[in-house]
């Protein structure tokens, strides 16, 4: 189990110090668990002038999942775009074709509180977003900058997607809705746009081939709305790359704790990177206060989903449940009547109860 | 002051009802008021086999405003992609040059407890969202489904603004930021699309002739989030047309009661298109069961916007929030204490009240 572990920025050697303590454990328990670490980011810029360093890559191709903090800084956001830490996250992507985005929005019980939306709205909630990583218009060509007909400057990009890119996102969506509630929902804005509703159709078309589950479709609006409206009404949701940004990031607010929310991001043969939800908070990096459970859930991830150790996997939420229950919180879930501790104090509550 | 009158589709017929008798009323205290019907979406298909008839085209033309009910329904979900009522919308946005969209998602003190949102988060929300309406990748060429080089059957939009398409919902922003609170958001997702950069570029750019509205950028994934982590950060939100759909229809379903909402399209010269945020509800349609609230306030924008009648819009919008504290509410914002009426009882009530 060879993991190529990429602190990054801000926050992220922190969290990540946690998420090792837990593997550690692992490992001394048996899984044969192997760590080397490299720089992403603004880090690789630090070390070798680029975000995603060709060191950082060899280890990557090599490892059968990464382990990632957060990139980005303040520190990094002069530089030139080729540069910036966001592009060492496309670029590793890219590289390591990690088409497949798996962002669950759940609430913890304990949590609750958290939320800006009403208790009766989000208790309970368990949604997984399934997005798009490596195509749309994040990666279409022709773009830039440059002049039009009429002589006037402008700026394109393309969406674009190819069958085979959706296909294979639909049977990972579909697969991960089998192993839930058998409810897809596909979002899209086929109603104004080709690329989404050549999609639709492939979805519909896949769905064949799991005729247990049942597939829906909105438009990216409505879905919107009814993240907002009624959250609970969805299990799983599938969609393109620019959309999934869109909604699976208002979605982890939905539950005001996105300091607990942790991502897989797989290729065909589920190796992966997992990574926290959230960001490198540089306002607090350094300071022992940020919420290392995303990072730790991320590796819980990493278990099951490249790993295929459902229990260990299941010993590390387990985990979390319980640090949750016993009334440790860090600064960003802190509530009256709970007990305020640090990353590491939170990692030690963790190891504790592993 | 030529307005012309499209009903639509759904319930359009029976909350531009109600409007129509709002405007009656200020016809018959001395507005110049002249109102015509023609057919759009559905009703445009039904009476003359195309969304956007030329009948319709020619009286929008040369009318001064636009007032229009709703469009879609189900029966027409199996047409042919250019024949559906959207098209239609669509369509007239573009011929009337309607590029400046204005959203405001505001709640009302006496429907607080609507929102899924917990009241201290939303009471007292008023944002206003300003859409680019007629460019992005909702217009732009080249657009459709092909085969790549791969010989794969792939699907293409082309994301795309010039300069002065920019420039132009940057003053609209800038103008109305500047009667409000003086700040304003860009949204963009500059990180990684050319277009929104050059998009955040001209925004600081005209920012240079507005000294006192504090301008801010944000990222759309952010923007999604901070809209449910904490709405009451924004004043002013100006962004692109995909952007500005998914955000203004999230921002209006935080007051939980979208049958309040109005909005406008406009033009360089405030000609403008004035129709409620929500849809055509077909489900409701002809029970007499809708909300005309938001088409009337639509009518209130109208006077505002197109015809400079502060007053006369004023007017209408205390009548509204006089018939909220009277306690009348349709279906869709009832609750336990207040008195349920039909739409054609709430027109009544507004109509009493004015
Ligand atoms: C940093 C940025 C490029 C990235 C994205 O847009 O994909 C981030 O928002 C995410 O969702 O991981
Ligand atoms: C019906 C559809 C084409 C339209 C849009 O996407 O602009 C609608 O969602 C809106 O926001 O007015």
């Amino acid at each position: 189990m060879k993991i190529a572990v990429l602190p990054g920025d801000g926050i992220g050697p922190e969290i990540i110090a946690q998420a090792r303590r837990v593997l550690d454990v692992l490992r001394q328990d048996g899984l044969p668990i192997e760590l080397e670490e490299a720089p992403l980011g603004g880090a690789g810029y630090d070390a070798y002038g680029v975000p995603y360093p060709e060191f950082t890559q060899k280890l990557c191709r090599a490892a059968d999942a990464v382990l990632l903090g957060a990139v980005g800084g303040p520190q990094y956001d002069t530089l030139d775009r080729p540069l910036r830490p966001e592009r060492g996250l496309l670029a590793i992507r890219k590289d390591l074709n990690l088409f497949a985005n798996l962002r669950p929005a759940i609430l913890y019980p304990e949590l609750a509180n958290a939320s800006t939306l009403k208790p009766e709205v989000v208790s309970g909630l368990d949604i997984m977003i399934v997005r798009e990583l490596t195509g749309d218009i994040y990666f279409g060509q022709p773009r830039g900058m440059g002049v039009n007909e009429q002589g006037e400057r402008e700026a394109f990009n393309t969406m674009r997607y190819s069958e085979s890119e959706v296909r294979r996102i639909a049977h990972v969506a579909f697969g991960i809705a089998m192993k839930r509630n058998k409810k897809l929902c596909s979002v899209d804005k086929a109603n104004v746009l080709e690329t989404t509703e050549f999609w639709k159709e492939i979805m519909i078309d896949v769905a064949r081939e799991y005729p247990q589950v049942e597939l829906s479709h909105m438009y990216v609006d409505n879905a919107a709305m009814q993240l907002v409206r009624n959250p609970k009404q969805f299990d799983v949701m599938v969609t393109g790359n620019i959309f999934g940004d869109i909604l699976s990031d208002e979605a982890s607010m939905l539950t005001g704790s996105i300091g607990m929310l942790p991502s897989a991001s797989l290729d065909q043969n589920n190796k992966g990177l997992y990574e926290p939800s959230h960001g490198s908070a540089p306002d607090i990096a350094g300071k022992n206060l940020a919420n290392p459970l995303a990072t730790i859930l991320s590796a819980a991830m990493m278990l099951r989903y490249t790993f295929a150790q459902e229990e260990a996997a299941q010993r590390v939420e387990n985990a979390v449940k319980t640090v949750l229950a016993q009334g440790y919180r860090t600064g960003d879930i802190f509530e009256a009547g709970c007990q305020k501790v640090s990353c590491s104090g939170m990692g030690d509550a963790v190891v504790a109860a592993l």
